[in-house]
């Protein structure tokens, strides 16, 4: 299947860096920046580069929780919370998209609306929100019983429609301000929300005028039947775990043929597969950097993590060369959180044979993303045969290591420049026009 | 009464400047920035001139709802969420303390406890959290039935324990980062919460490490019964409208000394009045200002105002040269919100017999706050006054205008600095510091 006409002409980058670097044992690494850990100048820094390499937006994951016994050997998630942070990097960033993942299972959808709001003023224009259901952090908020799985995305459902409600609030003339008439606003063009749903009862308006961008992006990263259809629905970007190319073109195709299905433009959903990279002076070198990074993980924190992802699989005694017996795993059906990735690691276990030591790998360096060792040129031949098949329209970066990042815009990015398949300037100012998608308008809602 | 030996030598003043002036008319007036409206260009340069004026604190007041009806003739709250702009701030300043308004009504502990944390992460010191418990807005969280007045305080109270609990999550030494022997950080150095109260259940801990002010600055503002128990266990900083000297006295007397009942020192609570100043070239010059700001108030609204302000009094009919019968007020014992405000007008309106015009007067300026006019010699002594005879430790300055903001930096604090009564330089880095108020210990909660 050839790209879809519609699809850009040139790839799209997001970094998720973390804090440096997503694999486990990066902080370890020679080079990592462990003892800037926590200063907003290190976050500073990290958005500046990826600004200074032309990305279309700097992206916030997040947790609303720490696991204490991992604490040891890994960093927890960012000091920071994302919207507080980007915030204060939106005062030293100009052009690049920035955005916060914040969770509808957690929050409120009007003070959510509000501070995302909020941001894209701060910013003039380059707020996202990733908007997520959270598979842990619910000790952290009251629950006694954690919502499953449907449940989460019927809720994250009402959430996004409130909250986009809630950004239309404002016509893009309501503000008059004439002093001499002592007219502020034309209260005619601030409209009440008025929602009254099963989830949420919300009068509205927002205390927030229009939008920079008309509203701010919206990002989805689920893979699941409900999290397709809150993408299509809703997002303007789409993060995906993607192994495999043919996979990866029909699930973009799926993922366009609901938005359609929505009334959507089919080239208003950019759809951005995780990718780390690991960069080497040959592909030697690059396998022996993937093997190093390994080796700094600890190996009982990081069997955990995979138990984890196996959807809390039994994976005691097992040693790294071992494959998993099939006993030792939960059906798939009875999952209730990152259900998607939790197939991905299922399938590798069981259909691909894949060792401990393998799916720790992978778990590891990106939790579940596509991870790929080479040159910068054989990296770049990767991403551009994906763009060019329709089974990307771009990547949300997710480097091992602060070392495996430089590089990546050392010596990746001018190679896509130079085959014409990234931008060599920002052309447009909001997050919006870096993805080239259009605002939805307000009277379509 | 004279003041206490604990008292400050120094006054402490913080700025609560709206967008440029908190008077309902401000905006209207020649010299105001409305026009700026809504950029974080004018915040972030009205935080620069409090700074440059060396006051402690920059205080963002806020409401969760805009009042519709209303916005033809007055700008609504902020465009801004507190804690987004205020982390936008943090970047653009060095030393004033940032001080956000948020709601223990409607917000979730985890997540207030983390941003507050991030923002005093990102300005390295500086952040404060002014802890309200709300009397609007409940139509954008889905109460059904809005909870009264007792029930917001044992909110408030649980709220602030799980808050300050997860702020303690982490000892100051917790973090080890030992690349070597991949050692992140010391477990035993983060410590759970295991809240399970009446309203929240929380395990913690926290996602960000200690603070840099060992806890971020509570500020409270309530001066009901919960409310000042509220502030005496809590906060460092009190916020409060006071009219009278004497009473003022009293009511530092009996913080400090609910503050000392739940084991804390006297000094390590900071009463700071708000205060209005209105300031002439002369006194005449001065109430001209007073009464063209007055002129500029749309008084149907600011009639409906002063009715909330009165707990719902049904006002119709009055004109404002009329002075208030005592049947068309509600029992004081009957309204649920800004109980102390409404005994404040309440009893203006019906012991000391102002006119309408005067009410709304007062309340258009300041919403019931101290509202002083004279030339700068006269504002400047009558906050001396207040200071040495133990009615205030500082200030919350209400500017009613952008101009009388100018004014005040330019006339006022120059004669209190040479007066010895206010810093001629920032001795320290934190809120905290500038305030004079010790960080409560971990092993005393």
């Amino acid at each position: 299947m050839a790209r879809e006409l519609t699809a850009p002409a040139r790839m799209h980058l997001a970094l998720s860096a973390g804090v440096g670097g997503v694999h486990q044992g990066a902080w370890r690494r020679e080079g990592s920046r462990v003892e800037e850990w926590g200063t907003i100048e290190l976050m500073v820094d990290l958005a500046r580069q990826a600004e200074a390499a032309l990305l279309d937006a700097f992206f916030i994951s997040d947790l609303s929780s720490v696991n204490r016994e991992a604490l040891r050997v890994q960093q927890p998630y960012l000091y920071f919370e994302p919207l507080t942070m980007l915030s204060a990097l939106a005062m030293r960033t100009e052009r690049i998209g920035l955005v916060a993942t914040a969770s509808t299972t957690f929050s409120e959808p009007y003070t959510l609306a509000r501070q995302v709001a909020a941001l894209d003023q701060i910013s003039k224009g380059r707020a996202g929100w990733n908007a997520v259901t959270s598979s842990v952090g619910s000790q952290n908020f009251g629950h006694r019983e954690w919502p499953d799985h449907d449940t989460r995305y019927e809720r994250a459902e009402e959430f996004a429609a409130v909250v986009t409600g809630l950004w239309d609030s404002w016509e893009p003339d309501a503000l008059v301000r004439d002093r001499a008439a002592g007219r502020f606003a034309d209260p005619a063009k601030v409209h009440p929300l008025d929602h009254d749903g099963p989830r949420f009862r919300v009068a509205g308006p927002l205390n927030v005028p229009r939008s920079p961008q008309g509203r701010p992006v919206i990002v989805q990263a689920g893979s699941s039947e409900p999290g397709r259809d809150l993408a299509a629905r809703h997002a303007s970007m789409v993060f995906t775990a993607q192994q495999d190319a043919d996979e990866s073109r029909a699930f973009i195709h799926d993922i366009r043929s609901r938005a359609e299905g929505f009334g959507r433009r089919r080239s208003d959903v950019v759809v951005l597969p995780g990718l780390s990279p690991v960069i080497g002076d040959t592909e030697e070198d690059a396998t022996r950097i993937r093997e190093e990074l390994l080796d700094l993980v600890d190996e009982p924190t990081a069997v955990a993590r995979l138990a984890d992802q196996l959807g809390g699989a039994d994976l005691s005694g097992l040693g790294f060369s071992d494959v998993i017996p099939p006993g030792r795993l939960p059906d798939p059906a009875s999952v209730q959180g990152r259900r998607s990735r939790y197939e991905l690691f299922h399938r590798l276990a069981t259909t691909e044979l894949w060792t401990v030591r393998r799916l720790v790998g992978l778990e590891a360096a990106s939790y579940g993303h596509w991870s790929i060792a080479g040159t910068a040129e054989q990296i770049a031949d990767a991403m551009s045969e994906r763009f060019r098949t329709g089974a990307a329209d771009g990547f949300v970066l997710l480097p091992p290591s602060q070392d495996m990042l430089t590089r990546f815009f050392e010596r990746v990015v001018p190679i896509l420049q130079e085959r014409g398949l990234f931008r060599t300037e920002y052309e447009g100012v909001t997050l919006r026009e870096h993805l080239g998608v259009s605002a939805p308008d307000r009277a379509s809602v």
